[in-house]
């Protein structure tokens, strides 16, 4: 009945923003790669929001790019705009932002594809897996098609068992009336694979020419030259602004007197949606005392009147969406283009996984992105390329490569999902990560190029560039450390200038630059300048030592909070009235009550960062309990 | 249940290549348009051949752009290649074909659309229509929503009750792997409208990067710059190549082997295939005595590796067509991107249409494109744009525009459509005007322009130029008129240099340049210039005068032709001993056998040039009858 269309060592099924990173990753690693799509004109599409990047989500993107992957490239070329986020804030938050021109990210994604050696691509709707003694041997085709393959990764998104929903509507489909993929979700039950059913919503899109825009805020792009590769070395100039909105009473009385039309609420619904990315209808319920909501309107390219209405994300009817629309300063006129709509779909229950991404039931499967219960095209790119990677070197006899919760967010998210799995689309968030304060935004090469590198990912002129860069960062540290300085008028004009308080004895320039008022630019003033260094080796060598006390003192709390896992918890303790606790986290301590520490940091949505300040919680309270 | 979504004055349902000129149409025309497309993302999609022009075909584009259409504009912007065809013929069966950017021209296509005025575009599945007493008055989507209009026009190509064959894969689908539109289909069954079953087929794309191109022939785009539009001032430069080889002995073995595993012959098929663009397993089997095919390569952008393979339409199972592909010389080792299907769809029958394309049985329905029963793009838009003005036109209580067969393309086509309806897909051919010494490429603006402007499609700076020019080529042939010229060295020098015979006595220049070495170019040399001249003016009133007589010939044998309709046909004829016969209309007369040439010349592919040879025949054979 099929026929053999050839032999591979690695196949993707998916060509979205994992399986393009995986599929390029094997192949540039060398393996023979296959990668199988239902529609090549919708590859790395974007059918939500048309933006990369942001908290968390930007940092691993550049991540992507330090360990040699193609999501910071594409949308370098391709944004319309780009800001840094945060940058009144510490290094350690910052994160990139950019709109992408939606059509031209996918039209260069398909571009980067078909150009890339060991390479194939191909229009096809995988049926089957062929497995054979808990072995992945290859996929069947509907058109009879039997690939086989060393390895295989799906990364089917939002396409299996994919279900549109808006108000009583509900059709079979994928995202913006693609068609789903049907049978291969049948085939992973068959094969014992425990599915979980996610959903997921978009908002609708409207005509820009329908918007005023006088009735809200400009948001710009940076003026400053920002890209995400660190290849990157032209510059998009000409951007786009996005605008900012906000909901009103109106907006939610429109809502609260539909909710029983909601997909959501009306029972239609089995699966769980994103509490990260929740649809307008789920934040008015769950914030019923805020009186207004953001809502930033993105273009969605170039060339097209369409503009993404960021926030509004949701499965009411069509007509609720018509009020919705019209009650927001701004949109009064505005026509709805696209309705918003919800998508459930079938997830793979991620604790079946290893760390590698390889299901542990079935060896030389594996699986990547959306599929594995996350939110987020970077979640799915950084998910993307470590599948590569690793099922790449499962064909060349390989140990896979496993990046730690201290070396990457990717690490956080991959150790997250597959450790604790998730009740609901995942996203990743900075306080997901215990060891923030080294995963940063400008880093992500001095962490992660080493191991490109090594995987055979980053060519050798990069990694030359990437050597020398380092090399310069540890020598200035060293130089900077063997300058001392005595409090001269010109050193103290500097400091006064500054803003910072006098020199009163001969200091080492190191000790100096730890001075909160004080940058490279201000040190470079006063010492022997070092005409070698980049702008970026300054900025690395100015973070490096300003945040030296803190990120140790990071390290040293999470080592503190390690060893206090065993404390228990008060039974009666009140989690309403401890301030400082994410949302998230106050309600699932609620529910489950957990007994101890330990047991608590395990909880799905609890994060160190909750953890610490329930610890200082509980210490407070035992003093306080002891002072009675 | 449905909720008021608006009033219209034109509803246009379906966003391709009738679609948008339609809805474009109707807007400019100051009829408040909405437009409703399944997918905002495919709007004017090329889902088959990407381009469009060739034989009538390109004159029909130069018609739609004469009406004040949008084709020729969006074409000559995204074009990656142009070729006026037979440039060594006469200028009757000239005509222009684009390869076309398949990607920028929908992305351009969706711009123009966008920036209309008076026009609404929103993604949307309509499943019915509102029809009250035989009047059609909106129509009503799947999400409830309800748009009330004057004029409907249904433009769904292939989408309703899409089912795409591969081999013995059948699944409902639009054209690649689009949602089809069912419930609309069925809607018009029971308003007592009658579908026909008809289907069409599409070749595997194959990757550029493995394509031997040494073993092909080149087939570069002209070096002149050439335009569709009237308008066009800029021209791309920088063309693609395309690339000419064969099949063979070997791919024809191939196909007949798997005959029974096509999707055509398996029995699964009910629809009648396009006898102009048939399947590669048609042709073998229609032509089995021809040792090869045509196959062109045909680049599907500038920025995509995918290349379409013309001539290899098929059905066939996707193992088949990958022994297809290799067996044909350049093809051996390509890789294909996409499989090549047939898609079955329900079409209107065509002759439940006036000539304005409104449905006879209801009132303010239009249908236009490929759900009348025709094929190709640019019949879609010669029918689009006359459905829109007519629509446009209905609203506002003006008679509709009917383009007679001697006006234009597209009036031969829509007469056909309504009066002979169609068996199969309809292709426009040159064979099927009897005119078309008057449909020429090169007078669409002299045949259309005042039309487009009577019905507000052409603005006044360009009717004024018009204008300018048809009285510019007024007066120059007055001018040749009056000019005598005699025997001097001077004009005896230039006919020597052109190749004519020297003059032996004065003549008019009017009647000097009917000769047939003999050019505008030549006779410029030998009388005043005039400054005032383009060289479009130049070149039509070299036509006008060069043809006069043709066209004069032509028409009268129309009218004898017309005349001797009553004229019976030998019931013993044998069809296979008239030479000159079109093989379609061969095989009609064949299996029809009609009693009078009259009955003949109704016979759907039975074309006038035939009904002409049929004539000739006859009168010799009853010559010759009476010389026994």
């Amino acid at each position: 009945m099929t026929y053999n269309a050839g032999q591979y060592d690695v196949i993707v099924i998916g060509a979205g923003h994992a399986g393009v990173e995986a599929g390029v990753a094997a192949a540039r690693m060398g393996a023979k790669t296959l990668m199988l799509t239902l529609n090549l004109d919708t590859i790395a599409y974007m059918p939500c929001n048309p933006s990369i990047g942001g908290p968390a989500k930007g940092i691993v993107v550049r991540e992507v790019d330090a360990l040699g992957g193609v999501m910071a490239k594409v949308i370098d070329k391709t944004y319309i705009q780009m800001r840094m986020l945060n940058t009144r804030k510490g290094p350690a938050v910052q994160a990139l932002r950019a709109q992408a021109d939606k059509a031209l990210y996918s039209n260069e994604m398909k571009k980067v594809i078909e150009n890339e050696e060991n390479l194939t691509i191909r229009q096809a709707m995988v049926e089957k897996l062929i497995v054979e003694d808990g072995v992945c041997k290859g996929v069947i085709t509907e058109t009879h098609a039997a690939y086989y393959g060393k390895a295989v990764i799906i990364t089917t998104g939002t396409y299996l068992r994919g279900k549109i929903l808006m108000g009583d509507l509900e059709y079979e489909s994928g995202p913006n009336n693609q068609r789903p993929s049907i049978n291969l979700s049948k085939n992973l039950e068959e094969l014992g694979i425990q599915l979980v059913r996610f959903k997921t919503g978009t908002p609708p899109r409207v005509k820009s020419q329908t918007i005023d825009y006088s009735k809200t805020e400009i948001q710009p792009g940076d003026e400053e030259a920002r890209a995400f590769s660190y290849e990157t070395t032209e510059f998009i100039t000409d951007q786009i602004p996005c605008w900012l909105t906000y909901t009103n009473e109106t907006t939610h009385q429109v809502i609260n007197d539909n909710l029983g039309l909601s997909a959501m609420y009306s029972g239609m619904k089995r699966g769980t949606g994103p509490r990260y990315c929740p649809s307008i209808e789920d934040k008015i319920v769950r914030f019923h005392d805020k009186p207004r909501h953001q809502i930033f309107l993105e273009p969605e390219g170039r060339n097209t009147e369409e503009v993404y209405v960021q926030g509004l994300s949701t499965s009411l009817p069509e007509s609720v969406q018509h009020e919705m629309i019209k009650s927001i300063p701004g949109l009064e006129n505005a026509e709805i283009m696209r309705p918003g709509y919800a998508i459930e779909y079938d997830a793979v229950v991620p604790t079946q996984l290893w760390p590698s991404l390889e299901l542990k039931k079935i060896s030389g499967l594996f699986t990547a992105g959306q599929i594995n219960g996350t939110s987020g095209y970077e979640e799915a790119a950084g998910q993307g390329i470590m599948a590569g990677i690793n099922a790449a070197r499962k064909v060349q006899g390989k140990e896979p490569i496993i990046l730690d919760r201290s070396q990457a967010y990717i690490g956080v998210l991959i150790d997250d999902l597959v450790t604790k799995g998730t009740n609901e689309p995942y996203r990743l968030l900075t306080s997901r990560a215990e060891y923030r304060l080294l995963l940063r935004h400008d880093n992500a090469d001095l962490r992660l190029t080493e191991i490109g590198y090594e995987v055979g990912l980053i060519n050798e002129e990069r990694y030359r560039r990437f050597t020398e860069k380092k090399h310069l960062i540890e020598e200035e540290k060293r130089r900077l450390n063997k300058i001392v300085i005595k409090p001269t008028e010109e050193v103290q004009q500097m400091l006064n200038e500054a803003g910072a308080s006098p020199l009163k004895e001969a200091i080492k320039v190191y000790d100096l630059l730890k001075r909160p008022e004080l940058g490279y630019a201000d040190i470079e003033k006063i010492i022997e300048k070092n005409d070698a260094l980049t702008d970026e080796v300054k900025e690395q060598v100015e973070i490096q030592v300003k945040y030296e006390g803190y990120i140790k003192k990071a390290k040293e709390q999470v080592e503190r909070m390690l060893k206090m896992e065993d404390k228990k918890i008060p039974e009666d303790i009140d989690y309403d009235a401890i301030p400082g606790l994410a949302t998230e986290a106050r309600e699932k301590l609620k529910k489950i009550r957990p007994l101890s520490v330990g047991q608590a940091s395990r909880i799905s949505g609890v994060n160190p960062a909750d953890i610490s300040i329930l610890l200082v919680y509980i210490e407070q309270g035992n003093i306080a309990r002891t002072a009675n």
